[in-house]
Order: C-alpha cells, then structure tokens, then sequence
C-alpha cells in the first residue's frame, strides 16, 4: 500500500510541484536553476516545491557539485532527478482481438511486457483477461504485493472519459457507456484509470518519444481507423466535449463512398485500411484480397491497385495539411499499421501535403515512425504515471 | 516616460506575476485567496508577486473587508483589481483603405475613437496616417506627453510575425517584409507592436468578449477573406511557423472555382464576401452586382443567386466542423463583415455543422456576434497590453 498512499500525497501537492516533477521527468537531470529558468518559477520557488519531492523519494540529487562552483555561486548546483524506480505502472492497450501490457518504471520504460487473445469483446470477457494479464505481467516483474504497481492505465479506441473512467462509445468492440475503469479497479485491486489510445500515445510521445522538447506537435495514426492526438504547449488537447482530433471524417471529397459515420468523402472512407482492402478487391476483381495481398499487387506493377493506394495517399495528404493549417505544429508524426506500406503512398502524401499547406505551414516537419503495440500499451503507463498528480474525481 | 520605465519594470517581473495581472484583469476583482484559487498559486506567492503590483499602482485593494471576517479568517479578505487607469494603449487596425484607431485604458476600454481614410496603400504614407491618426487620439483624449500612452498595438490580416514586428505578406495591401513595428515607433516615438488582425481579436475576445471564462474557443471571421483565431487553456494558438487557424484554405470541395492560392475547392473560393458577390454575378448575369445587391436579390426570392449563399453555407458549415472535430472548442464565434448576410445562409451553415461534427463536437455552441471594426481595433490595443509582461525582443 506504501506507493499508493505517497500517490495520494503527490496529488496533495500544490500545481508547482507538478510542474517541476514533469519537467524533470521529460527533460532532467537539471539543476534546480535550471528547472527554475524552464518553468519560469523562481529559485525559491523550486526549492520549495521539490523539497517533500526529495523527501519522499520521488526526485533525487545527482552526487555532489565541484566545490569551485559551489563557492563560485555562493550555493550548490547539484542536479535533480526523478527517481524512475519510485512506482511502477501497468499500462494496457486493448484491440480488437488482443491485449497488449506493459509493466513500467516512473518513465513509462517498460520492464516487461505481454500479450493475451481476446476470445470475445463481451465486457466481462475483457475485464477478466485484462485482471490476467495484470497479474502475469506483476509476476514477471516480481511485483506481486498490491502496493508494487502504483495504477494501471487501460487505452482503448473510441469515445472514453478518462475523468469519469466511462468508455461513451467503443465502435470496434461495440461497447456504450461501460464503466472500465471502475470494472478493472474491482477486478486487479489496483488503481486504474482510462485514456482513448491516440491520446495517450501522444502522451507517451510527448514526454518520451519524437515530441520531447517541441512547442505543438501532431500524431497521426492510420489503421483499422485515422487517428489523430494533438499536443500544443506541452498538453494533449482533450476538447471541451470531448472530442478532438477527429481527422477521420475530414471532408476530403468524393461522393461515392460511404462512411462508418454515414457520410461520404470522409478520410477514413479512402485511407483506412479497411477501406483500402475493400477498394483494391474492387479494382482486382479479387473478393478475398487482403491488406498484404493489395500491397503486393501494388508493388508488382497492378495499375488499379496502385491508385487505390494513391487516392488514399491524397486523402491523407489532405488531411495532414488541415492539421497543419489549424494548429500548426511543428511536426507531424505519422504511425500505426498502416504505416507498413506507407512507400506505397508516401510520395502522393507529401506532395498533396505541399500542395495544400498553406505558406510556412509547409515547413511542419513530416515524420514516420513505426511504433508497435507495445508503445501504444506504454501510452497507457504513462497516462497513468501523469495522473500522480492529477487523479481522477 | 513615467509609464513606459513602470513597463519596463513590469515586464521584469517574474511569470507568476503576470498570470496574476492577467487573472485579474479578465476575473476580477478576486480576493488574493480566490486569485490563488483560479491560478493554483499558493496563498504566499500570490501575495509575493501582488506586492510590487500594488506598489507601482497597477493593482489597487477595493476598501477594508468587515471586521468581523477578518477576525474569523485571521487575514483580510480585500479583493485587489486592476487599476484600469494605470496605463493608455492605442490599437489600430488597418483594412486596405482605412484606419480604424482607439485609445483605450488598461483594461482596452475605449476611451476614444476615430478613423481615417488611406488614399494609397504605399508603406509611407499608410505609416504617415497611423502617426496622424494616433496624434489626434491622443489630443482627443488629453494625452499628449509621449509617456500618456503606453504602447501602441497595429493589426493587419495576412502573415504577421509580432516577435519581429515584421508584416512578412499582407495580399491586400501587397507587402512583403515590411518592418511595420519599427516604422511606426519611429513615427509616433512610442513602442509599437504588431499582430495579425483575427489574432488580435481573439485576444479581445479571450479577455474581454465573448471567450471570457471558457475553456477553449474559436473565433471565425468572414470577409473579403476567411480568417479563424484559436484560444485553448487562455492562450492563442500561434503556429510554430506562424501559421495557425487557416480555415480560408481548407479543401471542402469542387473544382470550378479557382482560389487565390492556387487550388480549388478552397472556402474562400466559395464563400468569401468577393467569391459570393463574383458567383452572384454569373447566376444573376449582372456583372456590376455588388454585395448588397446580390443579398437583396437573394432575400427578394431569386433561387440561382440564393444558392450561390447556400453553397457557402455549406462551405462554411464544413470548415466549423472541421475545427470543431480538430479542437474540439466550447464555442465558435463567427463575425466578420460577411454576417451582415448571414440570415441567407445560417441555415445551411448550422444544417451541415450538425452533420459533420462528429459525435459530441456537435455540442460546440455556434455564436454568430457582429464585431465592428472599432472592436478590431482594441484587439490592437489588447495586444499592446499583453506585451506589457512579455515586450518584443
Ligand atoms: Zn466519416
Ligand atoms: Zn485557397
């Protein structure tokens, strides 16, 4: 119980320590002057925060300074850091058909990870399997004791409240209104809380991944659905209702196929990777193609197919560009399991990307970056890891 | 130079004293308790950083709280604010043949007004007319000593870096890397800083109108061009490169009409105050139609000139969908001069919004709020304000 009850104190801690535990944690070791010139918080300040931080164990001193600068500045410069090994997490992506976990450190460095299949999408089904995976993982990492996994963090695609703890709406696992957070909690004993998928793989990304150290900065994933996590000054844009990032059902234009939302044109409906297979069946004349099998007749030379993929690299090159258009990030990563037969729209992205970037938006830097489940599960670890200070009402 | 050196000061100060400034400005008057509440300082830092606040005159204690209260609490309950007084700002904006100015205390209350008229769009003589024009605000207002005004905030549509003072390209006034600051401090002998006009606005709005207290908002004007400011956690989205809320450009659909960018399908193609007027004329087959013309025809019954506003409707309702489903923002103010006729097309507007904003962005509040152009204005002089903690470098 001695992490969660320390969790309990984190969270008492006044908005400043958070600041300061954040900014070691992405960017330390730093010296407390250092941590103060970042946050803008003054000197006394820093000290002030980071002292119960220090004597609960969750930041550290790095060793002592050279006495020379210690007498040069009249007070010591010895850099701080978090200590990874303070609290661990569990963090949990679930798909379709699997289960991905990851037991982590404070940094959301994994220690071990696992997989379970998913035999149905029934809630109880899922729940029970992910309470399994949980207690497989503690056991490969030695953490059996209720105390040693601080919380575990469950992402899911879709609609979900990480306040209430409530997935509204998960279309892939047709589930409404499910209390997972809730239902995890009384099946593992352990604290948990929920995030959409997207969202905290950007937050993964934004603390340990290609967004350290940028101003804004955008993750578009592209698979069974177009995701889109979005992070502007150093915080993941949630939307007042909600939503937010919601790239999949841009009007991208095209009468002639129907949505999942019930509209056409939408990007999702061109450059899914469902969509992709069912329009390279059509131009194939092959009912059974699969995404591989597209990607093959591609690559060999198949005209038809290629323009499949073509389209589909126009729709999201439309797409990437109103997000650069809007917000303006400094970087676009693009990832998801689509991204393994990215070469085959690659250049029609970038250059409908350069086409439709309205003036220095065309400078967003275009990053791909294959991240694999276990990073998605790694998201979940983190978002648990920030709710330290933030836990849920 | 009284109040310039006292700015000077002020921007010396550290963070927190300007979120506290800035708090009260748009909040109060607060208790220090209550600021400490909304800013998540504590008690301590919030008195700290308001003491040479008070000291230097910008914030003011409202009276003595009763006796009785500050006997229960064991310190005084005073609600601090901020002295409107304290300071003067003129904001200017510049439209292709007007000035339109104000000089407006602390809190961008206008104090007086004016405008002028611009004979050339030359660089000199639009400079020359902002000194004339910042003169005769300042005789009006009986402040006419260099220190009475503060700072002077010019706006402009196009791409404005307000780091530099340098207007990189405004279309209408056909400029390219005009340095408008330095130009215009020059003129007048006071500090000048620049913005983009809809961004300007948008802080007017965050802190004085109708974004005051909300989580998030979007601002979108409708003109001779099609602008969109955006505030997430009381701050505007900037863009990493300058560029942010280009909705004028978003693909929402056709190929007949070419854009001024280059592309097609653009909503500025479809629904800017010229591509309307430039449509009306073809469906009306009058080619000297104006505006106005075209509106009263399309009141008056006549079906082509009434579909080209229901096409930018449409246009426009699935640009505010876009930000809605991107930022997923409490609001989206639409104004511009374009609302003058925006009975012909709100309709559209909201059919298509609720159509495409997907799931509960559709709960996003459209408010349509007529802005002249004096309230442009005193975003210039908002701006001016800002920068009174963070001066250009
Ligand atoms: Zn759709
Ligand atoms: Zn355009």
């Amino acid at each position: 119980m001695e992490m969660y009850r320390f969790g309990m104190t984190l969270a008492d801690q006044p908005p400043a320590a958070a600041l300061v535990f954040q900014t070691l944690l992405v960017q330390g070791p730093l010296t407390r002057a250092e941590v103060g010139r970042r946050t803008g918080l003054s000197p006394g300040a820093v000290t002030k925060v980071a002292n119960p931080l220090l004597a609960d164990g969750w930041i550290a001193e790095l060793g002592r300074p050279a006495e020379a600068a210690e007498r040069a500045s009249g007070r010591p410069a010895v850099p701080i850091a978090v200590r990874a090994e303070r609290a661990r997490f569990v963090g949990v992506k679930v798909t379709g058909d699997e289960l991905i976990g990851v037991l982590a450190d404070l940094t959301a460095r994994p220690l071990v990870t696992g997989r379970a299949a998913l035999r149905s999408r029934d809630v109880g089904t899922v729940v029970l399997a992910i309470a399994r995976l949980v207690a497989g993982l503690r056991a490969d990492a030695g953490a059996e004791r209720d105390g040693d996994v601080h919380s575990i963090g469950v992402t899911i695609s879709g609609d979900v409240d990480g306040q209430t703890g409530i997935v509204q709406y998960s279309p892939f696992l047709d589930w409404r209104r499910v209390p997972l957070a809730r239902l995890v909690e009384d099946a593992t004993g352990t604290p948990t809380v929920i995030e959409n998928d997207v969202r905290a793989l950007t937050v993964a990304e934004q603390w340990f991944g290609a967004g350290v150290g940028l101003s804004s900065f955008a993750l578009v994933t592209v698979g069974a659905g177009i995701g889109c996590g979005i992070s502007i000054g150093g915080r993941v844009v949630s939307g007042a209702h909600g939503v937010s990032g919601e790239v999949g059902h841009l009007p991208v234009g095209g009468t002639d196929r129907v949505c999942t939302c019930g509209n056409t044109g939408c990007v999702e409906a061109l450059a899914s990777s469902h969509a992709i297979t069912e329009q390279a069946r059509e131009a194939a004349g092959d009912p059974a193609l699969t995404m591989a099998g597209a990607a093959r007749l591609a690559h060999g030379g198949h005209r038809e197919v290629r323009a499949v993929f073509t389209r589909a690299g126009h729709a999201m090159g439309l797409a990437l560009a109103t997000v650069a258009n809007l917000i303006g990030p400094e970087r676009i990563i693009i990832s998801g399991e689509g991204v393994s037969s990215y070469d085959l729209y690659e250049d029609q992205i970038r250059s409908t990307f350069a086409t439709r970037a309205f003036g220095a938006a065309a400078d967003c830097d275009l990053l791909v970056r294959p991240l694999p489940f276990e990073e998605w599960a790694r998201g979940g670890a983190a978002v648990a890891a920030q709710r330290l200070f933030a836990p849920p009402k």
